[in-house]
């Protein structure tokens, strides 16, 4: 993927640089696979910028953990101890947010989803992180669990340079109104179609 | 992403372990982001399974770099040092391939792409990964410089278990119809359209 040059430039007042700088907010949406998996691609990619980032899984198992999640955390410690890269901290919901007394609260996943983007909120506000992956938040604003403008007003306004993704299905209307970058990825072809069960390495 | 049930299970007399463990061909196609993302993300993955990661760039560019690269080739010299996830090769093109004594012959991309496909070939024949991540890949053989039956068909009869993902624009039809899994990436909305250029850890 060659280094892009803007199709056209904007009358907006701003350097190359100032654009260039401008910190994004991405959604990855669709119902194919690579949502999350490019989501955490880009915060190893961040980490090796030296970037603090900050994962936020909105899944409501307790159970469910992904390789990336053993990676990026190797990164995290990595850096503690050499200062390569940057720091990570990886949190989810389903195993009870880890700043919260409440461990995975089964009953209540409105709950748990409303904690979580009130602690998002916090970070924004402090500028707690460079990177924040929300990895499947759009599902908690589909059903109603967060609420849509409330996201969509603290992310346009958060302070600093502080980069955001959200991935999930069924990305909201006024977020993806909101984001700067959205991609979709589209299932073309899946060997679950052939009554292949997710595998290994492949699906975590 | 939770763990996928099949949606319809096929009288193909293989067991569900069997089907499961059926190596993968992977296609991430389309002209949104996140086609050789995600396959990073996949290869990271794989390390944390162990796995024996080979990724090929097929980038004319000998100066193009992308964090993704440190980040694995650190996970591979990890995996020497303790043990951890599995041993990690990236070759690239533009820089003259590794294992070539011409290095960078910028006069001829497509000699220097038909001997990239020359090596995987028999990498694949040889049992040498078991992820291959053929970056850029769909190119080459847009631009008929490797032939896309030949690929078809070592991919299509690679012995043993080895997991293939090939991105890029453009996909042949012959390798679209070869692999098990397809996923498109679409672009929604991009800032680049509004005059802003790659930056550093989002695009590179």
């Amino acid at each position: 993927m060659p280094q892009g040059q803007p199709s056209n430039v904007p009358e907006d007042g701003l350097t190359t640089r100032q654009r260039r700088n401008r910190p994004l907010l991405m959604v990855h949406t669709g119902d194919g696979k690579g949502k999350s998996t490019a989501a955490f691609g880009l915060a190893m990619r961040g980490w090796n910028q030296g970037w603090n980032i900050g994962v936020f899984q909105f899944v409501k198992s307790a159970k469910w953990r992904v390789g990336e999640q053993t990676v990026l955390e190797r990164l995290g410690r990595l850096h503690a101890e050499t200062g390569e890269g940057g720091p990570v901290e990886w949190h989810k919901m389903g195993s009870g947010w880890s700043w919260s007394r409440t461990r995975g609260s089964e009953a209540d996943h409105a709950a748990d989803a409303a904690e979580g983007w009130a602690e998002i909120k916090r970070r924004l506000a402090a500028g707690a992180h460079d990177l924040y992956v929300l990895d499947e938040f759009t599902y908690p604003i589909a059903w109603g669990w967060v609420d849509a403008e409330d996201v969509v007003e603290t992310l346009a306004n958060r302070p600093g340079h502080q980069h955001v993704i959200v991935t999930g299905r069924r990305a909201h209307p006024r977020l993806l109104e909101t984001a700067d970058l959205v991609t979709e990825m589209t299932k073309v072809k899946h060997p679950m179609d052939d009554g292949q069960k997710g595998q290994r390495g492949i699906e975590w």
